[in-house]
């Protein structure tokens, strides 16, 4: 149905509303591929295409699926619906909108009604959706676990060069 | 498959999400009732039932459906998702929340994607909604337009009772 | 008294509070031409031309229009005050502000009190107004409602080109 | 067309949308009688009585009229449509709603378009309102400005009565 | 003080709280001079100059004012500030700001305590401030309520003037 | 260090920033407890305690935890924090507070910066927190997934019968 | 002036716009008290006594004041402008409000323009308004500072021993 | 562990979350130059580096620290975070982002739950900060406590300048 971004069969899929939120969205594929997790990628308009979305998530367990993220703006349906139909966790990215700034698309995605949860992250938190499902996996596979938690160490470690940078920075102004 | 308010076929379909928004939702039903239209009023989940959702919109054109109005709150996606499957006019009614107030209600219907729209009301406007669709059935049906018009001038006497009982009032305390 | 669109008699009337609206009500106009429905489109000004703005709604019935469309921005009052004297069904574009962001025109259009509804639409959801207008319609004309039905499989066949169009581009990045 | 509070010809016309802001609205009456400006209070609904709003606001001159205080919540058109009709100024009182606190009241009033102001004071804030319409008539009456600045030496001699008693009950309990 | 616009003494003052205020606020100058109303402008900040507030506040009414227009912007005291002190109407412009887009600023000058009223505009509506002051000056001046009345027929002209350059334009179209 | 709720070794640990949230975050216990997932609970404040819960999150993966749900309220750094020390998934809840009703823990705990995720559900939306553990241990456990599958169903047939008592009312009513 | 609560002279002094703000405001003295912190407290409105205002905030330094904390509501302007007039650093407390819950509060307290800072807290956050003094006086007092330190273990005290009754319960439940 | 601005050893400690926080908190940095107060500015990460966050704030009584300035947008935690393990008075500066223009920021860092305040200024008040770490320092150093008194008395020379400049530009407009 989809394209796999690697030879192995995907744990993870990809899907937004509209081909406009793929350059949001692309920061979850490139940290999943980053964190080697395969996945794969595609469009998915809970109104524009509702059966495709029904077929997609009532078939992501048997193809293999181990989470979903799912971006969608404005009135933001689909993690929500993607989550009604699948057992499978669902991640939802709130996208930014010209007119209220992603807070519409929040409220939608994250206010799920008990029963049926959604988990959200940050407005336009893409990469943070692919961490987040690497974390997932992570929760039962060590090796992944161990994965994140050196991405946590090189974050610290970056940090720790800008604090040195900053530091010869102010010494030469002084 | 629901429970027709008149022996005549329904042209209103009105929906909620969950029992809890039977005591807004009934609102609509008692104004279509006052107004002579026929409903049906049932519950579909577009969380917990979303295959039901999926059957009752496709068939209701079919079923002689002419306006449906759901009613929903939080992450309300039931209208929305309606409208991605019918091409019939869809109402919605975000319902009030305990924790924002319906203004997440009220931003998951209303801003819908460029496509299909949701005809948005007042949060809890219920009422409003059944008014609506029968405005919407006035527009093709000048009998059914008249009752409307009848309908505002009954609400302009009524405005003008309490306007003559606040002068007695005012005159009595003078 | 307005300028109609095509020979036929206008069945919806787009009006709206100013001339800097018209970049956004245009959108309904365009809309409403694919689908064949003739319209008329206007400036009618809530708090500039209020007797222009009473005439306009109280021979709206007699013009023969079946919807009327209305955009304003801020303490936009002119969808409200159209409702308050037509019987027919109207629906509001809250226009986006500068300040605001068209919150307060959102708020100002949908929070309606009972007996007066306005079919509100998304901030600057001006094509969805006219994708709804042609649903009114189309709630008593099968031809018009097949119409919308089209559309929406076009919307979909669009949504899948670009499937398509995505999983090429990852297959040739693969 | 409405009862006067005093034999004298009334300066001040207060209207309310709906019978339900009465008790709000009452305290703008109350202050204007303690101000002895003689004034007029009575239902006038944009959206049920558009008719009646019209002649009230075309008429208010010619009676005698100086200011108009009109008080409305959730989508409130009244204040804003008076001050479309007449050149008197108009004063907002944004009624707190049960969804969403006066917030749409507020806005609804307040962004007015350029030409067209209305002089808004806070949500429910009618007792202000009255003030406020005693300063517009104080502001070419040196007689009503002197009871303006009584009111203020009033209003500061009451705190000072209460920091009094503050600082008697903080000796007691030292 | 002040300069003064005019030879004729000032009846409105239009203080703001920062130069940077100043495009903005010229609009309420520019319709005051269009309406012949007498006016003064400066600087006046309630956080930076707070002696000069009160010095400008407590001498306003022996200095001939009838009406003072104040615009600030974020945490914005100098309306309220100025209300409190002179027994004159005090108009309150919200100035935009780039964080909250004027939303801390409306508030920080629409909320104020009963008792202490300010008459407040649309954020940026300055121009609206400056028409509010003339009509202020005009509920007891038939000549200056005149001409608010002929400004109100202008705004309607230019509509209309609108009106017929779309009809104009829509018929080249078709 | 803590309680676990079985003889089993819990997967999921429970914490919140205060007892008062205990009401609230013992939803999420009850669902673990009816999907079968051992868990632990306790308080862990992030700003009373901030050792405890550096100790806490640093041993969370060696004492076997798969996934942390964390709970607090206005600004709530509990989940954020926690998510900052370990590499396993961290799932948020905001609790309504009394001021601004959980919009400032919802904002605190979604808005995390790039790198560290925190899976959000909605306010006070402790029960989701719980079946979104049990999805995310499903992810790779498919007797788990079977059970969230399951309680899907149950979901539905609960709908079901609630649809059933509405229509047996409606032709009682009839 | 004001009543002093011990017999030393006060350090911090605690006003309120007005009486109705006491409850919130005594949490402020309270604390204070329990770190040994001489204060005074009374009532100094903005808007209805703002000589007293200056007097109050002008004396402040000669009268051996080391912090003031205001609490206000509403269109809060005490902070504000006290903070214009002194040099002591200034403590903010935003009063929670009927209509708008203290978000009005919070804005026109925190949002301060550039030179004239406020130290805002929480909405009704007294009690850490007397933390925050007490903190301050600690900065260069360094048994002061150790009071704070002391105070912050007990928190922690506080927590443990919840903690403890937790588990206990936990394992009776078991 | 950090550099220190001057010879003098820093009395203020200005952190911030990421070094794209620096043009915003070089402002602070720049006001405590002006002050002649002595600062050490540092990147210090509550989500990346909450180990060095951890020592940072424990140490800072010991190296002197009298205030710490703590910058961060979004989930900003890092205020209340130091808050949380130092005694110290904790200054936080909300940075504006670019989705919720640091509505997000503000809500994270100032509604602290009792027990641990963050003294908040406004969004990107970075300058602010400053200042009030200077008024802090001045609550017990007169010298120091001058000089804030003397930049408010320029602050307010500047605005007479303004005040100046804009009289003669109208005079000569005139």
């Amino acid at each position: 149905m989809t394209q796999t971004s690697t030879q192995h069969r995907p744990k993870v899929g990809i899907i937004m509303g509209s081909d406009s939120d793929l350059p949001v969205m692309q920061e979850a594929a490139a940290i999943l591929k980053e964190f080697g997790v395969p996945y794969e990628m595609t469009i998915v308009s809970a109104h524009r295409t509702p059966k495709r979305l029904y077929d997609y998530a009532e078939t992501a367990v048997a193809r293999g699926l181990q989470v979903i993220i799912a971006g969608a703006g404005g009135a933001a349906h689909l993690p929500g619906m993607a989550a009604a139909i699948t057992p499978l966790p669902v991640i939802g990215v709130p996208v930014k909108t010209s007119t209220l700034s992603g807070e519409d698309s929040l409220l939608s995605i994250v206010q799920m009604p008990a029963g049926v949860p959604v988990a959200t992250v940050a407005i336009n938190g893409s990469k943070n959706a692919g961490i987040l499902a690497a974390q997932i996996i992570g929760a039962s596979d060590p090796a992944m676990c161990e994965r994140v938690a050196n991405y946590k160490r090189d974050l610290e470690a970056m940090v720790m060069e800008k604090v040195a940078r900053l530091e010869t920075q102010q010494s030469q102004d002084a």
